[in-house]
């Protein structure tokens, strides 16, 4: 791929991984995705991750440019760059799963994807479309994480539950049937934790949607940071 | 108290509450601290907040001002702005509490606080005395939870300590000697959960500070976001 590479759009069939952490995540896990890794003048090897080892050993072309990283990186701290193809997923029918309906919130949904590697759920729905999973904000607040699960998009929930059929589906909403502490997974069948929209939650047709889950909190705030409620739920699945 | 109100800056004695949902909570929480709300014209009534009404009933002065909202705003949606004293707090010593060793982001700060309030933990400390826990970030990151919780800067855990002793303290770190799912703890002292920063966690002298906790996760991760492993914590300790 021979491209003059430019800032990130929506539409482009490639992306960034901005800093040194997340590129080294990005060569480890899809080397064959990498375009090229650019480096500034000022770049420095640290904390033991062998950047250039790395990218030697996988036949990664590391390039210094230091217009071109200064010019496509959103922060001025921001020293490497990870450009890599924007690639597709199976998702993983036998194992958990987390959908997400119309997530919002790029910095959410990369700490949600870097919660679910640190449980051991690799495989993400994002159901609606909306959301640009491969965006350098979403891969910057995964860390990386996003290069290690696999993710599929789905026009609806129906669709999902087309494709990844016999599963235990766990809607999580405020009006919830079932208080997460209380819950029992039956455990026989893959399951599925479902969450919606920061700002709007999950509508009020996903209470027909296997058994719907509440995390019991204050009345003092209207909801759990999605993020935070995401990460309580898998915490409480991996126990149990 | 008559100003001519600046872009924030942490030696100010006054600080800001953007958007029409935190200023409600500041009016509501704390009305004699409000120095005054400036909207601007742009601004609509909305989702049954009444901040008009919840101004008069509490004295509260409401100055249509395009200009200095504009000039004080982070973006440029943002048509309402409370402008309050800074204060301080004491700590309810009977009640469980969070203690946070240097926390270094905003918004992580502003979640931790809401999902407080969530769990009904109403105290926090803040150890090492950085962070400026009334910058307008962390303000609208709570979402005016800020605003129902206590605060208290120490110096250090010793501080802290002397200050409000007599507790079950809980340090969370990697290398924590309990897990987090099968602690029990003991309930005839209230409890603090100490957490570190971002990047570096608790160091190795929090080890003999009480029972130290670890939330177990994959090693495909180095750690797990801090308003996540806040928030399983509380979660955790709510239901025991």
């Amino acid at each position: 791929m021979q491209t003059a590479f430019k800032p990130y759009k929506k539409e482009f069939d490639y992306s960034y991984a901005f800093g040194a952490f997340p590129t080294v995540e990005l060569v480890r896990a899809r080397p064959r995705d990498v375009v090229r890794v650019l480096v500034s003048a000022a770049w420095r090897e640290e904390g033991g991750l062998n950047l250039a080892d790395l990218c030697r050993q996988n036949g990664v072309e590391l390039e210094y440019n230091d217009r071109l990283v200064a010019r496509l990186s959103p922060k001025e701290n921001c020293f490497v760059i990870g450009v890599f193809r924007k690639y597709g997923c199976a998702l993983d029918r036998a194992a958990p799963q987390i959908a997400l309906d119309n997530p919002g919130n790029m910095g959410n949904l990369g700490t949600i994807i870097r919660t679910m590697l640190g449980f051991s759920v690799k495989d993400l729905a994002i159901i609606g479309g909306g959301a640009d999973i491969l965006d350098p904000k979403v891969v910057r607040a995964s860390m990386g994480a996003i290069f290690r699960i696999n993710f599929g998009c789905y026009d609806s929930i129906e669709r999902y539950c087309a494709d990844c059929g016999g599963r235990d589906l766990y809607p999580f909403m405020l009006g919830g049937a079932h208080s997460l502490d209380r819950l029992s997974p039956r455990g026989d069948k893959p399951y599925t934790l479902i969450f919606g929209n920061e700002a709007t939650g999950l509508d009020e047709r996903y209470k027909s949607v296997g058994q719907s889950v509440v995390i019991r909190h204050a009345g003092a705030i209207d909801s759990l940071n999605l993020s935070v409620a995401v990460g309580i739920a898998l915490y409480q699945f991996s126990k149990t």
